[in-house]
């Protein structure tokens, strides 16, 4: 029988504290499901970027490692505060699994509350590796693409997320 | 430059004409975005199994047939009949693509309205690889297994697909 | 400790039988949550009362009867068709319960997938105490009082039920 | 003071009974809204025409008309059957009104329970200037052009809504 | 005739300062609607306890109290900010009444444009009963029990609702 | 053929520097579509007026200057935060246009996104006609009908808007 987990995130972007998570969950489990969360949110400071390009994101690293047939990719709706739904919610989107890796302590209290396993993930680089220090890099024009994987940088500049996150940042006064 | 196009369609199951067309579009194609519609439902004799269960289905196969490195999985969620919001909602949910394949002529208009290049694709032996023909098998509890790929019966085994068929049928009205 | 369960119907209206299997439920739990269904729908043919009116129905049928000390009514609405999330609304609009009575086969599915103990009821006149045949008695002008409690009867009266019945009936060419 | 009175229907599309029905009306009352409902739906058989598609149609009528000075156009959504919040769409979405010219038996019925005035509209060749009717003849390739303003039978031709309709009532299986 | 008057409130959790309230209407009223708002909500800093939860305790005070028959309970949601459906939704969801108790600024507005008597509540100990308040001592792990009625203090206890809402805290990062 | 743009905003409400920027756009194109933003809410401090308020504050300056029968009036609903579908949004709710005229960076970007020409308005005295000053103004009791036009002054006394933003603001504590 196969040990499958999720590792829950939001992804914007997919970073090497991401990837580094992944790697070391990947030690204890089979299977990986990762659970991009809050699916329906794209062009705002918190998700910059949409659905399709955080799963088009994940998908090249997964190719590039060479773990397209150990992670099965999953988005997640967020269910507008309406916290005790959420649980069904990922249940609906997500393949089986039998337990969840979230640091997310919010995600933590739902899912024990419906009596499913967590478990922590330890923090790679936690003050380097972050994703919302890597939006306000690109939102200020400084240096960030050592943070992520090769994959993800190339992909953030054929899309043009640098320019969009600035703009986004300045739409949002938050630059 | 790659050619990417999506593959829209609710598999409920995914089965071998699915596969078939699959296959043919990937002739044509160098990525192919297999777009999971009506995501949201389940539990209901049209929509039997919920998103992540049809995700792991199509998983299984791309694995089994070694194409996970050429097809991306995405989820799309309907608009509850709010037909002009769906374009948007199918570039939100899954990554880029230029074409689309589908012969769903209320696709076919949304996407061509939206000035996307839409082109059908060839049935295969259509009187037999049918989605609905299949749930009918399953809930008359007739063979069914030698329409879908072998990964796609075995989960659908797995997970107690059969009973719930059944049960859903009957809740209906349907059998 | 209490045995608790939960009684789910829509209750269009509550009628002699709902009152018979309330009662039959009552000699085996110590408390009973009616859970009143599809909560958000009225003034359509099978759901003519809004939730405010059933409830009150209910609170007077439990009040003659002696049962308030014993019964919660709860007020749950649909997921529009999301059925995967149906057991997770019932969960956080009632009262905690260990096990549904209920004769629909959906959410006896639904119950037994999310590993909640489901148990039928005895039907109790089914061919004479059906909301539906007292919902077309209404609107055909035809006795229809002596299915449900006097107290039902005196509600629905009071607050121009069967006019506004009748009227549905025609506005959706059911009558 | 000014009377002032709703004028509500789908329009799909507007045709001279519309037009014939406004005039009435306006025979009555000083100033006409015209309340555009189930605005958010298009692209099915029942609702082709978009909400702005419906405005721009009855805007052009007015104009030739000379009675855009007596006439206000607002675009009301349903309420996915939660029939009890209907009215206070009406009222958030329409200006201010002290009656309401609708022969529709549940916006009649769901009017009357919120104490707003109700009067039905005299029927100006019922058989003839019906939309179900126009929708079909077009479906058909059937002239329809004579049952309908000049304006609104050049506008479907501007936007190839005559194709359109084709196109849905073939995908929904309804031509 | 009997007068019916509606107690809205969100009850997170229901206090010393709501029974106060609650005793203080009845010596006014004959029946009294509780309505219990935000009713979608829960497992937030404002909203920790669920809507069967809330409906629970406080059917356990109306027991105690002897006011099970001049007391029903009705739980309604929010409008997502929609304020103007708002009075629309709490005519559906609770039984019907003749006028309002409440303090909120916001829904004494609503009631009033939609032409319902709204009256105040004198406030009891104001400093010390309230819900904020009451949670924030939770939080902090410091004496609350004696704010609330014994029967809420047991509930919260029996359902680990202390521990939910130190989770909670930390989660949202107001602890 | 004619040039056609879009005017996007929220005009809470709309005031005299809308009216200019509108006359300035009226130089350059020959139909106006007014989309009036944020259609759904109300009753809070940035929006205090209804959608139907909205469209007869500007129906009537458009009356008043003459300008009916080269200006159109839509309502466009927010998406929830979902933006990448708020272009079709307003593709859905608007009459067809060829570029629009906004100020907004998040219009502006979702727009070039969706390959929609977008243009940038002068602005009239900004520090004067600003709609959150106006709102302030009126809320503080001090002079504000100088920066709107005449008809919008007499409209907003006419609803009692008054009192409701100053009942808003202290609801909201934002006074």
């Amino acid at each position: 029988m196969y040990r499958r987990a999720l590792f829950v995130g939001r992804f914007q972007p997919f970073h090497l504290g991401h990837l580094a998570a992944l790697k070391w969950i990947l030690e204890r489990e089979d299977i990986v499901i990762i659970g991009v969360g809050s699916s329906q949110f794209s062009h705002d400071p918190l998700n910059p970027f949409t659905a399709g390009e955080r799963v088009e994101m994940i998908w090249r690293v997964l190719m590039s490692e060479g773990l397209l047939n150990r992670c099965v990719i999953a988005t997640i709706p967020d269910t507008d505060k309406k916290h005790s739904l959420w649980v069904s919610m990922v249940l609906h989107y997500a393949p089986r699994f039998q337990r969840v890796y979230t640091n997310d302590p919010l995600s933590q209290l739902l899912f024990k509350e419906a009596n499913i396993e967590v478990s922590p993930i330890p923090m790679f680089k936690r003050g380097e590796y972050s994703a919302t220090r890597i939006r306000r890099l690109i939102a200020e024009g400084k240096p960030w693409e050592h943070l992520v994987p090769r994959e993800v940088a190339r992909f953030i500049k054929e899309i043009g997320g640098e320019d969009r996150i600035r703009r986004i940042y300045r739409a949002f006064g938050t630059s």
